[in-house]
């Protein structure tokens, strides 16, 4: 029987449509292995040696030449620093300079590997990374939102093969990001809970959509999922900012995001995927009532004309199914 | 220099990022050539001859075998009518049965045709089907929301090639829809006119934007596209509710939604796209700051990680340049 699911915290809906559903490994990704790839592309701008084809590093773990991970601004960057934040009317339009900060953050050395892949002190490495460039960019004072992201193949918006991720900070809260916020602060106001920490401490309850439950971490497929096995990940530690994680948490991370990842990697052979840092807004301060998660989407379905006009989303793999399957796959 | 703008109803941020803007052509599409298709062909559902393989009509243009446009049921519907909208709270989750309306308008006996091909008289008839399904299912006091759509191609979500719209009617007005509302609402309150009347008006004045202006309707690209090539039809009388349109308006939207259709179809080659029709939810009656209008989203670029968690879509084609394309588009 088809489902109607409402999400606890945004209150959209999807339906979840069982009889449509199709075995999990019916969604496998025909992509050839990763690792067939070449280790080095003289042609790739993110290769060791090319560090002359992108703008010198603002951020760098390793020494010169010897880099484990760079962060250079994005030289395609739909935003540039030198402009002004200011927003303008001009009569009913409202418009601002495209002020803002775009970086690159490349992962690895190595072209063919990926986070499901590096050794796990790399996905610590790339965390850090994550950390480091969320608390400089806080730091100026006409950036309101730091959105810390990675696109994992074509499907999910990219053609570059080597590992990165990216960083867009804008002058601008968006309503995507407040209108859920208004939600949690209306929950909170109401009964004076975190509404994230109460969804996590219900679903670590029941069980059935936990992928993996670690000590500062749970891993789950979201009641509400809008599209095939969809994670999110959760600091059990209630903060509503990224740069609030201790380095115990942050090696715990590393291991989470890499098991989720690579059961993808394995279990769907290597999907593409969005991978987003919610963390609230960096004018914001720290937050009761907001709590900062990671998001996996992996992209291998297509929103179409009912989920753009009406925002409802049809899902065709149950999430409690995604989790069981996700569970079953071995990652040692 | 790359400019945010902000949607005057949604209040939804883009980036135009005229930088890293393609020409016009570089968007068209590798598709072959639709009329290379056959004009019938015996394995497809929707073709003359092969009505048992659909349930029964429940809406018809035309006798019998000699039909021109059909409804029928959803054999794969994500809804079933026989289902229960009542909501159900299990601890912090809500959900409901999937009770719901889904059918397909099969538009047209010919295979290979589309709304841009078909004779003008055709589009009509579409029209007029999307207006019958809307009214009859608008009857049905457990449904609240009508949406009507279009998947054109395999990027908007369909594997079918033979031309179809299809209907969901939900138990249930999702956040987007209403949180939309609520926005023109409170510009209602604020300025006592209805906020799309009022951005209808000042993009006549301005005039870059538009595609195509008749006596009843405007076709124009909407100064905050999230996306190249979006257009926006809405008619020039206000009316919340799409069955408020009478003949006269009918045949001029046929003529301006073909027009529409057919630049984009010369100008990109057939792109892949969605139509969505929206019109108040059925239950609430017509209102004075909503405004019934239909998009069309043509599905040539990919939203990633930076869209997906901040709403901020990033557009490489200025609103602008797209009309002035697309009004230079000669489609007679």
């Amino acid at each position: 029987m088809p489902q109607f699911r409402q999400d606890f915290i945004t209150k959209e809906w999807v339906i979840v449509s069982a009889e449509r559903a199709k075995r999990p490994d019916q969604f496998q990704h025909e992509r050839a292995c990763r690792t067939d790839r070449p280790a080095h592309d003289a042609n790739c701008p993110f290769c060791p040696g090319n560090e002359d084809k992108t703008p010198p590093s603002v951020y760098q773990q390793g020494d010169g030449a010897n880099w484990r991970i760079r962060v250079v601004p994005n030289k395609f960057a739909a935003v540039n620093p030198a402009l002004s934040p200011k927003r303008q009317r001009d009569g009913v339009f409202l418009s601002a300079e495209g002020f803002g900060v775009a970086e690159v953050i490349i992962e690895n050395p190595a072209h063919n590997t990926c986070l499901s892949l590096m050794p796990p002190e790399g996905v610590k490495g790339v965390l850090e990374t994550y950390k480091q460039r969320y608390t400089a960019l806080s730091g100026n004072e006409d950036i309101d939102l730091v959105t810390i992201f990675r696109n994992h193949g074509p499907a999910a918006g990219t053609s570059l093969e080597h590992p990165h991720s990216q960083v867009i900070a804008t002058p601008i809260v968006p309503p995507l990001v407040r209108v859920l916020m208004q939600q949690a602060l209306i929950y909170h106001d109401t009964y004076g809970e975190c509404p994230y920490c109460v969804m996590m401490n219900e679903e670590i309850k029941r069980g059935e959509r936990i992928v993996a439950d670690g000590k500062h971490f749970l891993v789950f497929c979201p009641y509400a999922s809008q599209s095939p096995f969809q994670m999110r990940i959760m600091p059990k530690r209630h903060h509503s900012r990224f740069d609030k994680i201790n380095d115990e948490e942050m090696a715990e991370l590393a291991h989470m995001l890499q098991t989720a990842l690579k059961k993808l990697y394995i279990g769907l052979n290597d999907p593409d995927y969005n991978l987003v840092l919610h963390s609230s807004p960096t004018s914001d301060g720290e937050l009761h009532y907001d709590h900062w998660r990671m998001m996996i989407i992996p992209r291998i379905t297509t929103a179409a004309g009912f989920e753009l006009g009406s925002g409802i989303f049809i899902n065709t793999m149950p999430p409690e199914n995604a989790a069981s399957f996700l569970r079953g796959v071995a990652v040692n």
